[in-house]
């Protein structure tokens, strides 16, 4: 079975799919008499017309690896963010889009702090926390329809430890 | 000085302020094979015609108990979503409106899994993790203007342990 290496979660190497969310670089501006660091405004949400911005709650089991990659799925009329409830580090599976299906896909490992947004349209595998069961704040869209595209891969992937 | 003691925080307790963003009850639903629950639309975002849902990081130090309550903020454009990018409990201070300054504050101490949401316009204290300093995602307003009237009491409140 073909194998994919987990590679560190970095902005820059995930830039072809969507935004990591977390406190990089220098802060937009200090805020609370100095004892707080803003960093602004750090993800693309992009919702068709039909749709608006909610805050919802998973609660996912966890994954062990290797891991059996079967299955991606993308969000036609908006993007996904993730973050994590808990410091634990969790698995990011995307993928570049060949003509309507899935590419080659790559796997990243968060470190504590990270949060990821998949802009619309990106294909990525469902939630995949590694440490235990976890629970995830999610900025997705409230609306009409399924907004969900399933692909059964006919090649499964394993993915392993980098 | 006046005591305030520490509740903890239930989203019955929580009403008038805000959304507790968390896993309660029964999920809106299963995702993911089953593998996933799905508690959707926690929050009510509210934001004036100018400003838009934006994703930011806070990076706050640390206060601990009994912590000194001097001054108290809202955000008349928009309300304000604290996610916590770690399972480390924090402190939510809020007070009711009495005319236009704050009436008596409250405070309440989350547990793990737990967010919070201000709505628009509602008394709160700034961001007060407990353990160490800390990482939130936060889901506000993007937009012109500072959205931020800041009142400092005359008569300062002392938050001790419930």
């Amino acid at each position: 079975m073909r194998e994919i290496r987990i590679e560190p979660m970095t902005s820059e190497a995930f830039r072809p799919f969507g935004d990591v969310i977390e406190a990089a670089g220098t802060a937009t501006k200090l805020i609370n008499g100095g004892r707080c660091e803003r960093f602004s405004d750090l993800a693309r949400l992009d919702f068709d017309g039909e749709g608006r911005a909610g805050i919802s709650v998973f609660r996912s089991e966890a994954v062990t690896l290797p891991h059996l990659l079967d299955l991606l799925e993308r969000h036609p009329d908006g993007g996904q963010a993730f973050l994590p409830l808990s410091a634990d580090p969790f698995l990011v599976i995307v993928a570049p889009d060949d003509g309507g299906r899935p590419g080659l896909p790559r796997a990243f490992l968060t470190v504590p702090g990270q949060g990821v947004n998949y802009h619309r349209g990106v294909w990525h595998g469902v939630l995949t926390p590694l440490v235990q069961a976890s629970l995830f704040a999610v900025v997705d869209r409230i609306g009409p329809g399924a907004n969900l595209e399933e692909f059964r891969l006919a090649g499964p992937y394993l993915i392993v430890a980098g």
